[in-house]
């Protein structure tokens, strides 16, 4: 019989055992709970968020939501609690929102560790205090050991954007941007998983791009549009994925220079000894951004300059003709056609 | 083997199995996919709101997340879908709020029926309609069919309230109202869940409150404060959890006649026989209300012209001695104390 302290059905009935998860585990170990007048604290049937005293003409609130099913929990670079967090903060930044709270549904089965749940907090708490966002109200279910296998946490965020930014904005000529190397997320994890040796540690990307993409967001033309035309978050599915989805909707080719893609070697060489394509692999802390090309290299050193960005590329630029379509560029200078993933190679990578 | 479609693990991928998944079966279903210029049909990396033209002075925004994992997901008078869009819209609205919009999170466990899961998303979009708030983004995921025994669904809901009211809110001499029969939710959902046959048949209650309490929100006093000073939602634990909360919370007693308490027979019967506390079992269709006195019976008949009000009852006050305690008068005038309940005797009900 173990000694260790576990979850227990109780700690999802709604009574004395819940309270004392709730302010044992969570409360104590998150330091921004609050966005308006009725914060974590309060615990009522829900809270509050402040709305910024002024409001640019056409700003509309942002709302995006996941659910993270990632397995294992702790990976090389983070855990389920620290991408849950940046996950939906990303998904706010690549919408041109500034997060103003997010939320936290947990469902836990019997059996789970407190100390372990304990730890995924400190780390949901790490990223939000990193992101600079609130964790204002959350749910707290659990279910039967033998009917759920791990910890699930759902993170709602909502924020405000001035100019809502959309996967649907390229024109042809807009410069594509990556703001960073890609795939390190996906093969860090599936490594880990499966105990795959590749002599070069792996890490997660996980972190929030929230800070990384400041600058280029605040950035507008002569007549006062984002110079960000498009962004998106190349989460499941990877940059094949988000590209084409960008290009379908946009109605625009895309064409991108093959050598310029910035892939890690070792991720590189893990996808060669699987058979994976690295661009269809899930990244956590990146962004792929459409910019009027005129403000390309003005983009591209904001990035660089951030620790978030320093392996930022101008990789490919969209185009009238192949409309919805992304073609590769090889070093030889021939095209083939980057297609949509059908499915993912790497299941429960977030 | 089974000619039936059942969920694959690729359709949580990312790719374009989720996206026929999306298509075929969520935007299908849900009529009101829009609450500002980016919406569900978007399928971007998340939706908009947009935000009210005239808002009051002091008006906050409310939010409020749950997910759900009810067992089993149909149950007499509802299912997994509309419980997941009540629970929600219902907590946004005792807490003063209209609701704008809400999110859907779906986890899916591989071999899932497809046709089951479309049953529960036109559940979800008559709830929906009925309580006329949109869903505005979503996230599919799934979970290998020996990890996960059922469909969970998260919703988070952003409501826009002109006065937040909270929990805290009572003052010694309020009213306390319920807005109709407590445990019909739990008792019908344990019945058939464990196949008990009570004769009279048990419907939970689940539904949106929104409408039934527009018009009690709406009434101020002579100072333009609302008539309202404290409401909750009587789901886990029932009303013994939320009447302490609020007694607590307030710091003020409470006195609930006994008798004036509504419950129906069929509720009362069962619970004799199962030794449960109709006052401990969840509602999903309730709420229990704290009023200005000299307002109490003008809320009372707004509460009871409504379909979902029609047993609305005044059964109790908030006083000024035993703070933090709710006492039962009985019918033969002793006082006994309703505690805090420890654990929940029903799990798994919503």
């Amino acid at each position: 019989m173990s000694s260790k302290k576990t979850i227990t059905m109780e700690h999802g009935a709604g009574g004395q055992f819940m309270q004392e998860l709730i302010g044992g585990m969570i409360l104590k170990n998150i330091t921004q709970r609050s966005a308006g007048t009725v914060g974590l604290d309060d615990l009522d049937d829900g809270s509050t968020i402040s709305l910024p005293e002024e409001l640019e003409d056409g700003a509309e609130l942002v709302m995006t939501t996941d659910s993270h099913v990632v397995d294992p929990l702790f990976f090389p670079g983070g855990d389920i609690g620290k991408l849950a967090v940046c996950g939906t903060v990303n998904d706010l930044t690549v919408m041109g929102a500034r997060p103003l709270a997010l939320t936290c549904a947990i469902i836990l089965p019997e059996g789970f560790e407190l100390s372990v749940f304990e730890d995924i907090m400190k780390s949901m708490n790490l990223a939000a205090e990193e992101a600079g966002v609130a964790i204002i109200t959350g749910d707290t279910k659990t279910i039967q050991g033998n009917k759920l296998d791990s910890m699930v946490i759902n993170t709602t965020g909502v924020g405000i954007a001035p100019k809502v930014i959309r996967d649907n904005g390229l024109s042809a000529g807009d410069t594509i941007i990556v703001t960073g190397n890609l795939g390190d997320h996906g093969i860090a994890l599936l490594s880990h998983r499966e105990g795959f040796d590749f002599e070069t540690k792996l890490v997660s990307d996980v972190s929030p791009v929230n800070d990384l993409l400041k600058g280029p967001l605040s950035l507008r033309t002569e007549d006062n549009q984002p110079v960000i035309t498009a962004m998106k978050d190349p989460t499941r599915g990877g940059l094949a994925s988000s590209i084409n989805e960008m290009a379908q909707k946009s109605g625009v080719g895309i064409v991108l220079e093959e050598s310029d893609i910035p892939v890690d070697m070792a991720v590189n060489t893990a996808c060669e000894m699987l058979g994976l394509n690295p661009l269809e692999i899930a990244n956590e802390g990146k962004a792929v951004i459409g910019v009027r090309p005129e403000y390309a290299e003005e983009v591209l050193e904001l990035l660089r300059s951030h620790k978030y960005g320093a392996n930022a590329r101008i990789v490919g630029k969209a185009v009238s003709e192949n409309t919805g379509k992304v073609l590769l560029r090889t070093s030889i200078g021939s095209l083939r056609q980057l297609g949509m993933p059908v499915g993912d190679p790497i299941p429960r990578v977030c």
